[in-house]
């Protein structure tokens, strides 16, 4: 068996996110497409193995999976074989052959994530599916000042939403920043790895800081409880944006 | 009467185009959408002036139509009003309130478009109904080399499609130019006023250019034969932005 590992983007506008839903097979996922894909291809089922199981409208420029296939394609005419059958919203970008022991989610050191925001009186037409509209005034000064306080080594048990099942809430930032091209904020963090929604909390949380309901410093305090109402509410999930995987 | 002034956005993925189809009611056009919107608002039937005829797939980042309005509703809130009920893939970004014989088609002294090619291997899922993916290689010096003989007073005759009802194929190009961003190539003109599809038409001769089935200064002798079978092909329309009508 040939272990083979693959970076693929997605538009997740139109799937109910990445991971199989066993119950509901009717549903569309990027993970069920892909599987479907890969059989027809090769003409074995598959059960391929996610980075990172992304939420419904999620978007991704790195995911990575890895997938154990008897058949001996040549990994270029495989990324090439699922390209001309995928659907026109999921690409494979690259497929390389790994050790046998290589597994897309347990050996991820590190993620990088980006969140888009439209910042301006009325929506983009063109960004509806990738940025959160923001249209009251944020005081960017203000969330600059309350960046530097998520990152570093902290429990981030205020930011993880329910139904996560992560043995622990201690996770690493190391970089969060925020760039303005002139509507568009971007939020990029890159961290070890990401609780439950974490980052769309963190997003959330920050435009709260934007629009004045809380301040920078007030960070601190919202890690320190360790509960989930204590940070803001969760950003949508069109406005993000998995960037990479690190091994 | 008042005459507002309208400068729109919209995405073209999901419109049969801007002009509204007589005999194709059923048909989603841009201006048949807009138009039922304001009745919605102002309870009065309308007939919107556009000042460009976008073709299908074809976007607007500044399209600008007019109509005449029977009502003292405030600019600011017909805006508001009419993007509240809009889809959200067509956004009013302006309305002025202007003379009476103001008309957006007739009295537009210029227009500014651009043209989006992606330039990889592979698609990508977030430009796939903006840009036009191209993969074979591309002598891009070669494209720089051709795009003088396009500016200028000419007969654009052999890039004007069937169906064009323009009487006179003479046009001015004040500028075209490319600029290449990391694998997204973008062609930027500004004229007088395009034929039909003559933007598209400039950019599939353009590509035929860059892979060298043409040399640059054939486009002398294709603007010189003045007919549509000298120039490559018509680019496909969903790489097409209207950028900018100047009055």
């Amino acid at each position: 068996m040939r272990n083979l590992k693959c970076v693929i983007a997605y538009d997740g506008t139109n799937y109910h996110g990445f991971q199989r839903q066993p119950h509901q097979t009717h549903v569309a996922t990027v993970q069920g497409r892909l599987e479907s894909t890969i059989k027809q291809v090769i003409k074995q089922e598959v059960d391929i193995i996610g980075a990172s199981r992304t939420d419904a409208d999620v978007h991704a420029e790195g995911q990575v999976f890895n997938c154990y296939l008897d058949c001996s394609i040549p990994t270029g005419k495989f990324s090439l074989a699922l390209n001309t059958r995928l659907p026109n919203d999921i690409v494979i970008l690259d497929t390389t052959e790994v050790d046998a022991k290589f597994h897309a989610r347990y050996h991820s050191q590190g993620k990088k994530y980006y969140y888009q925001v439209y910042y301006d009186q009325f929506p983009s037409p063109f960004l509806r599916n990738y940025a959160y509209h923001v249209y009251h005034h944020l005081d960017l000064d203000a969330i600059k000042d309350a960046l530097p306080y998520l990152e570093g080594k902290h429990d981030f048990s205020s930011f993880r939403a329910a139904g996560c099942n992560a043995s622990s809430p201690i996770r690493t930032i190391h970089n969060l920043s925020m760039e303005q091209k002139d509507n568009l904020i971007t939020f990029s963090i890159y961290g070890d790895g990401f609780l439950y929604k974490m980052v769309r909390t963190i997003v959330g949380t920050l435009i709260y800081v934007g629009y004045g309901k809380l301040a920078p410093a007030q960070l601190k305090e919202i890690l320190a409880a360790k509960d989930r109402k204590a940070a803001g509410p969760t950003a949508p999930g069109y406005g993000l944006f998995l960037e990479e995987i690190y091994y």
